[in-house]
């Protein structure tokens, strides 16, 4: 676990009379008789989650996507945003732009903006996000079961090469490293409200600090273990030419989806995600073992896994 | 206006679908037929809201209790909230200060803290509040009428004069210089819930950035005019002694409300605000002029109002 976690568990964790407080993608409130509403918000600093030199643009898209993601990793679809930013100076190029992105952002997955708030300060956006739920298709990380296929949607570890590329630790061709930056800075969580209505999935997570360190989450959570299996990621060419498999495993940012499902719903999964077009790859299962275990490429367990970002460095 | 809403209006604002979106102390969505879900979210960052000196149990309760302010302001009771905390290091001890504040704080006002989000990154809280609030109770910025009282709750003017205390900028006796730091770090909401439940009120508005930033909010939406008695204001008794009003006039950080009623609940409310040990003033009234009116404690007006606190200077 990341100390992230430590921290809010050990001081901000209270026992409540929600039905999902603290420690899950999203909080869950009633809505209804049918409906919660599953409420969450993130924040993106400067020097931490992006640097002065991201495009307004694709800061904006990117604030609101991922905690749209947190809602897909609930099971439900997005409804309303608040937006609170802070900005060390009153600047309109960078609004404008960073308004476009957001809009667009909204437009593409059906959020409304209905709140606002500007600060002076680092810059620094904190977006809350409101989304609805069925009760009966709610994800959460404690339901994964033993034999569980597991799955991601998309394709993993390109935000972290795009990151590598903006800190030029890696050099490519101009036209791949804009589309790994593309990654980085404008992701596209994959929105499975349409499987999952079907109630197909067990568990879910969305993958903001990286594959090992997210799914870590689900096994703790669940109370059991898995096994992955590196050439079966969704990965990049790039990453299979250079055997960077460790950008899947370990790099954060992707705000795709790890999700768990029974192993008799592998061919209607398959099905749908066909149908509907979200790409989604089965990578491993999980097991009923004491520890994660990695296959290489070679199908040799990996040892020493990384667990991935953490927030604060002790 | 501040240039905060000018921002917040030229890009961020659009049609929604909500029963109110950006513009007021917190956005309406639909509760069920008789409730809203009031939501809000409000950010304090350092040296902007508050200094690396300010005891971290006193920044845990007020990053709260600026956010239950705004519930109130809505008429409505706070029940749930997200915390978005942001560190540039990992600080136990500040982090323990930081959330006995929060939770006594969450504890005098009722509401479960469900959701949380820590980031490294310049030290930063953004909280989101969910509330309550009976359709038939809301309290919007846009609905003051001719000829109501001005109301304000508890004491006003005081933070400012505990910030100026902080800034060394006043000097005064430590027993009060200590009573104007806490109302700086220790703000407390008053609950109006009570008399609101008898619809006494027309509008309202939370002092943050001063009475008179605050009441030309109402006043512009509203689109009415006032005249303030700096005699009638709830001032502390050094403001009065010293004749320093402006505090009261232009502070901010009091978090106390602004409310505009009809003239024949006069009664009934004062009534009702000393049952309920809700301190209430009214120190002026709305009215259909050109031009908000302040009246000095001679009688005179005064020329060229400030209009309070600017987030970003232009």
């Amino acid at each position: 676990m990341t100390l992230e976690f430590e921290i809010i568990n050990r001081y901000f964790k209270k026992n409540t009379n929600v039905p999902l407080g603290i420690g899950d993608d999203a909080a869950l409130i009633n809505k209804n008789k049918r409906e919660f509403w599953a409420i969450s918000q993130d924040t993106l600093n400067n020097d931490t989650h992006f640097s002065s030199d991201t495009p307004p643009v694709e800061l904006g898209w990117k604030a609101l996507a991922v905690n749209v993601s947190d809602i897909y990793a609930m099971g439900g679809k997005p409804n309303y945003a608040l937006l609170s930013i802070s900005l060390n100076q009153h600047n309109e190029k960078w609004l404008k732009g960073f308004s476009q992105g957001l809009h667009a952002c909204a437009k593409k997955y059906g959020v409304e903006i209905i709140g606002g708030d500007t600060t002076r300060g680092a810059t620094s956006i904190s977006i809350t996000i409101i989304g609805s739920v069925f009760k009966k298709n709610v994800l959460k990380r404690d339901a994964a079961k033993v034999e569980d296929d597991i799955w991601v949607t998309g394709k993993i570890g390109l935000a972290a090469i795009g990151l590598d590329c903006v800190k030029k630790k890696i050099a490519m061709k101009d036209g791949l490293k804009k589309t790994f930056i593309e990654y980085l800075n404008k992701p596209q969580p994959s929105n499975i409200y349409s499987l999952q209505a079907k109630k197909l999935f067990h568990s879910a997570i969305d993958i903001s600090d990286g594959l090992i360190a997210d799914l870590s989450h689900i096994l703790k959570s669940s109370g059991v273990s898995a096994e992955i299996f590196s050439n079966q990621l969704p990965v990049h060419p790039w990453t299979k030419k250079n055997e960077a498999y460790h950008y899947a495993l370990y790099g954060g940012d992707d705000y795709q989806l790890i999700l768990t499902a029974a192993q008799k719903n592998r061919s209607q999964i398959e099905l749908l995600a066909k149908q509907e077009k979200i790409k989604l790859t089965c990578i491993g299962k999980i097991t009923n073992g004491k520890k994660l275990k990695v296959f290489d490429t070679h199908g040799i367990p990996l040892k020493n896994l990384n667990k991935g970002f953490l927030h604060f460095d002790k």
